[in-house]
């Protein structure tokens, strides 16, 4: 490719709507613009980076047994009303009636669709395991789309549905995928890292997220150090430390707090750890009543675990203020379990210490010296409280650090909630009805672009992985309008490099050098060859790489520029 | 690839609800299914064909040097209405608002987009020429969706659009893309031929179809034997034939013709030719009025040709017969130009005859020996009449002989309709600024896929040229459960063919031979192979192209298959 026949559309300027970096850096360097709010075109070297993640999640899914299909994205309402998801899904799908005033949905997902088409045509066990992907443009109307084409309304997706004959044939599956979408991560050149993941309203079991780790993430990540463990915060389990709760040694006391409501001030109020002090949260509860969590004063409410304890309704729901205050007596602030009015579950964390601090349900009052089924009740435990960096591992093997990453591909084991509620079924060989267990596997081919470049870049530009960089090599010839030699030398790179299969782009456009270098840096090309009458008289072509600080200089010759190519 | 890692959804059964032999195909190949109405997923199988075609298309527009982006499918109005066509568009553009209550439509087509981005990034003539395409899914809400793929709602698309100085730059790329046009109908493998269009809605001055002939298809071709001449019958031109009229040679006179109101009719009736009568057809002015259209009595009104008449309303709209009672006095059935209180144009053809027939604007009458100039006024005349088979090419060299086909392909030159409503400019050499000429090209890469098969099945099934094929060749080992020498024979084979870069099948499903070729043919794969402790025994194959009558033994080598398929 020639960049005189490829128009490239680069910005000094950052533009001021931009938050981001990779949305900064994407309409920077001209690989996408703006149509409306969440709305993008991809321009032509944006494509083709978005093309050439498409090409190895594909060939990777093709690896893996999966088969490419193609459905609609425009999807009738009866399939969603059959799923019961047309009322539970909430705006973020559009809806929409065509001229026959018929409802539609523009596909946010495709369950119901791949369900509706398994039952057309499968009927008996010997034509499962069966695994259907396609690579399809995606809408969700986000009520805030931002950060260019990481969080936008129309974007490609892969997504991949199996079905299977038993749970054991689904985790099966699910391995396989999970082997594939390792291999697609690892061939993106980005570093990743697969977490556990909660299942959010997709449903089902168990799922993993995999993460391109960036500093920009909008996930926090709970990685061992020293082990394999890695989940989303959210998903991240912990575990009572197995060590028995310490005697109680102080004695019951109630303290004047005056104006001390939050644990951080109630600690310094009365010189007392964080990790000495429980604080009491209320939420509503399953029954339409409300249920008190009890955490330690150091740790956070993980509101998704919480949410899925029987005794509190879902999704969770604080307490109303004015509520607490006519059941307790007292403001939020002063809360604790001794006395209190509503049941309680503790954290294990919180239910394993002694001698604690915690409101007296009296405003302005603490308690000292508490201790739990002496003062109050034994509570119910549960994993109740958000993981914090360095906690032991929940499998015990290593220490948690945080990271932050963007999540860029999600696999799930779905069981049989679609297959149920579809009225899906395959003969067994006993010729018995079985309802399918059904896995899915998604990945944002679109998003994967922005998210590399979230962790790959500097102030210069784009830092593309060479295998979905726009172009791996850009020559820069340096005044080839009055070289022969350098222009002759620029050519014949070009056309053998073209020809050994490499994607090469030359910057004939009879730019200035430091346009050139600008530009090439800019749009995130990994390897520069500079060829200059300067470099040619001593048979030496000038190459950088994009990481790299300092140029070098090579053998003139394409042996040369093919070694360095394979050295990364 | 193995059939048993590959399932078909095969049927014997012709579905009741697909009337084209296409779509009746498709479903029981297992190439499509229906989600909706006009909504079709495509199996497996199915968008292997629809994937060769885009590749085909997309490699030739690459060569042609266009340059392949995607934009969204979901489009603001406000674009639609800086273009005026928001209000044009009737209800096949799918309309909606998103859940902040702007509106949008799912894009059938991409014009105001691209002149939006164009806009954004291009400013001077050293930018230009370019041309813009995507291969991306196109939503038109269809009133009545029919033959499956062939008309449905929401297909794939290829839409280019080019940008130039001037008019012949953006002549010089129509011609380009007529070439590039031609590469890929040719490397399709169908029967294909450009034709002359009218450019219908779409604007602009120059236009071309191409179309896949087929029987079946919708639209009629006016092709010149022994000549060049192609166009849709549609935006086929007449010309006066050049001869000079008769003298008149009979005198007016009024007959009696009681109820015989067609051409047909009176012509009987009167015992002269067809061609010897004139009727006037009615229809609604510009100006509000009745405007008189002249035609001979063989020939039929060309309904778009009469409507770009400037004293004729467009769209074109016949008159209300109880208006033609009001100003004629008489039935529609007995007008004629003689008397006639309205203006009239005539046809070339119908203004060329002498000694003719007419209506007598007066009920159960005719005029015959009626003469134009001394009966009534000379006509102004022009192009209004369908073009007939038998007539002479416009062009002069041969005859035209009808064709069917179906459209895929249509390329426009727009000249400035959009550039200029979307206030889109550039600067000159003379930094002066000028509105672009715009040319756009479309190809309905989905239509293609049932197009082909309109053209090529028999009863047995589908028949695909090799280049869309979804298999190019099928491997069908006999009794390979029993015989190892069959099964390695296979197996061979097959690896050797992938080996070589050939799209080969095995059917490794265990089938009986009936169904193996039967699901062979009705899949429509060119090459077929069968392997058999029969052949082998004297170290053959059986081999047998798709349309071939009988199958033919060759050598049990894979150069000797290579050699069968290289012949094609």
């Amino acid at each position: 490719m020639r960049l005189s026949q490829f128009p490239l559309s680069t910005t000094k300027e950052t533009p001021a709507d931009a938050q981001v970096v990779s949305h900064q850096l994407m309409l920077r360097a001209g690989y996408i613009r703006q149509l409306g709010s969440g709305l993008y075109s991809w321009l032509p070297i944006g494509l083709r980076t978005l093309t050439k993640i498409a090409a190895i999640v594909r060939e990777e899914m093709n690896r893996a047994g999966a088969l490419e299909m193609l459905m609609p994205s425009v999807q009738p309402a009866e399939l969603w009303q059959e799923s019961g998801r047309w009322d539970q899904m909430g705006a973020e799908m559009l809806r929409f009636r065509d001229r026959h005033q018929n409802d539609f949905c523009l596909g946010p997902t495709h369950e119901e669709v791949i369900c509706h088409h398994f039952r057309q045509d499968f009927r008996s066990y010997r034509q499962l395991p069966v695994n259907f992907y396609q690579i399809q443009t995606k809408f969700r109307d986000e009520r805030r789309p931002r950060f260019g084409v990481m969080r936008s309304r129309e974007f490609l997706m892969k997504d991949a549905y199996s079905f299977h004959m038993t749970a054991e044939d689904l985790n099966r599956e699910y391995q396989n995928m999970r082997d594939a979408y390792v291999r697609i991560f690892t061939r993106l050149g980005a570093e990743f890292r697969p977490v556990k993941a909660d299942s959010g309203n997709i449903g089902g079991a168990l799922s993993e997220e995999f993460h391109i780790l960036a500093g920009s993430g909008e996930d926090l990540l709970a990685v061992a150090q020293g082990g394999t463990y890695a989940a989303n915060v959210e998903a991240a389990e912990t575990k009572p430390s197995g060590a028995a709760r310490a005697t109680a040694a102080q004695s019951l006391e109630k303290v004047s707090t005056p104006g001390q409501k939050t644990c951080e001030q109630v600690s310094k109020f009365l010189n007392v750890p964080l990790t000495g002090k429980v604080k009491l949260l209320v939420v509503k509860g399953e029954d339409g009543g409300l249920v008190g969590i009890a955490l330690r004063g150091d740790h956070q409410l993980n509101e998704i675990k919480a949410a899925k304890h029987p005794l509190v309704a879902s999704p969770l729901t604080m307490a109303d203020p004015a509520d607490v205050l006519k059941v307790f007596g007292c403001e939020v602030g002063y809360l604790g379990p001794v006395g209190c009015p509503i049941p309680v579950i503790a954290d294990f964390a919180a239910a394993e210490i002694a001698d604690f601090v915690c409101g007296a349900n009296d405003n302005d009052h603490h308690l000292r010296g508490v201790n739990w089924g002496r003062d109050c009740a034994e509570p119910a435990t549960a994993d109740l409280r958000m993981i914090a960096e360095g906690d032991p591992s929940p499998d015990g093997i290593g220490t948690i650090k945080f990271y932050r990453g963007i999540e860029g591909g999600h696999i799930f084991q779905l069981g049989t909630k679609y297959t149920k509620a579809m009225s899906v079924s395959v003969l067994d060989a006993a010729g018995q009805a079985v309802t399918p267990e059904m896995g899915c596997y998604g990945i944002g081919v679109t998003r994967l672009a922005a998210a590399v470049i979230e962790q790959s870049h500097d102030e210069r530009g784009i830092i593309w992985p060479d295998a979905i960089a726009p172009f791996r090599v850009i020559i820069c010839p340096i005044g080839s309008d009055k070289s022969a030699a350098v222009k002759d030398a620029a050519e014949g790179l070009h056309a053998d490099l073209l020809a050994a299969g490499i994607d090469v782009v030359l910057d004939d456009r009879g730019n200035r050098p430091g346009s050139m270098f600008a530009d090439a840096e800019l749009i995130g090309v990994p390897h520069r060859i500079v060829i200059g009458d300067k470099g040619l008289a001593t048979q030496q072509f000038e190459y950088k790489h994009r990481r790299a600080d300092k140029a070098e200089m090579i053998a003139a010759t394409t042996a040369a520029v093919l070694e360095k190519l394979a050295a990364v």
